[in-house]
């Protein structure tokens, strides 16, 4: 995990307007060891009891993943998803961004394997884990 | 898995409007031992290259897997996801409609274990294959 | 998954016995859409309670989705495990022996996705159910 | 994850000896954050190419995770793994003992979801990683 970053917070930002203007969350930080994503939650994220969906935390941790992989192996590069496991662990705030913190747990030639924490934005308990395997491109 | 149906599909249609008017989806076929959910893709649902976005796969399976549980213990029932495993295996076609086909493994009387297979309509091949764990409320 | 067998029944025993001596479950089936082995049960397999231990289901899973693959492309491949799923359903009798029946959802060019259910001999109920990559060398 | 330990790591080793005499690996740490498993390789263990067996892995890691719960709600209670997910990361030394590293992700009254780091002692990079989830009774 020694391989320093290919693409900074706002070549990431640029990056990602131009490719997937659907998403419409915050790139927070973009570090060596790790991606932060926010994503603020409005009512469309909502499911019955106040509590933000499942599939709003999967999708974003699919992008922070994505993200951290990108940072690593550079914007050219096509990342899809293999395989991806969450865990859902306390129920997140309603009224609080969800933010994802991913790291890579193995940078391999052609898999990369990475893990999220998922957790309302000013706390501490996870809300969810996720750990997913991306296959990636030969690297040049 | 020879517990009986307690909804068929035209309760559940109505259960999911009224309950998840934000799935727009179709309940295709609910039957003892599998529902099949229809879900129309449209330009929202693409990613670049033409293909069928991981989130939207994973949404679908979701709702599809609570739909065969409700169909056995009620609508009454809570069902929150525990864990959700998804290996993503052909490219979906992105001018088909994507079909999910959940069954269960187990039903417990707090965990529900089961799978769906996803797959373009009228394609025999898989696109992603789920398996993932749905805490109940005790029944009575 | 139309792809013939590369090793039938008996080919697959001799080289289990050849390449993994320590397997010493027995290979019942090798068909064109699954693999079926059989593991005999003895002390060394149960834990407190008198069922099977998760590790012996496990090695079991890994086993039989090892000779799924192999018989679809040959003994001269090198298969390794990158990712392995396993849910525990119910509790596996400690009297009898364990089955495991094999399948493949997706095989690639370099990664097969593949399932795998195990039931206690003459049971129905599964008492676990496996799904799992397998990385490939590329076939020529 | 603030609960303090019910058994040090001498209880833990005192237990296992009676309850898991098969186990025979050793308990290096058992802290309140994290408990550190350490398992000599030997020719029992290994796979052609020299490398540690994938099973061996896992049956560390389950028991790794399993120290680490019952350290968090003692002795008399009976842990269950529901799912068990692992992906593999580097290729184990088959000349150095694996180390196990298992923490707790969520402390539920009915599930306790963790996760297990597994490296070759003295090496930084990871074999393998495990997220799992265990069914454990009420506590009082």
């Amino acid at each position: 995990m020694t391989s320093s970053l290919k693409m900074n917070r706002q070549a990431m930002v640029s990056f990602l307007q131009t490719e997937f203007p659907q998403y419409v969350g915050e790139v927070s930080e973009v570090e060596a060891n790790y991606s932060l994503l926010r994503q603020p939650i409005n009512e469309t994220h909502l499911r019955p009891g106040g509590t933000v969906s499942g599939p709003t935390l999967m999708a974003l941790a699919d992008v922070a993943l994505y993200v951290a992989i990108l940072s690593k192996i550079g914007p050219v590069a096509l990342a899809v998803t293999t395989d991806f496991t969450i865990h859902f662990l306390n129920k997140p705030r309603a009224d609080r961004a969800i933010m994802a913190k991913a790291s890579l747990l193995k940078q391999g030639k052609r898999l990369v394997i990475g893990e999220v924490e998922l957790y309302s934005e000013g706390e501490t308990d996870l809300v969810a884990h996720v750990v997913a395997t991306y296959s990636v491109p030969p690297l040049k």
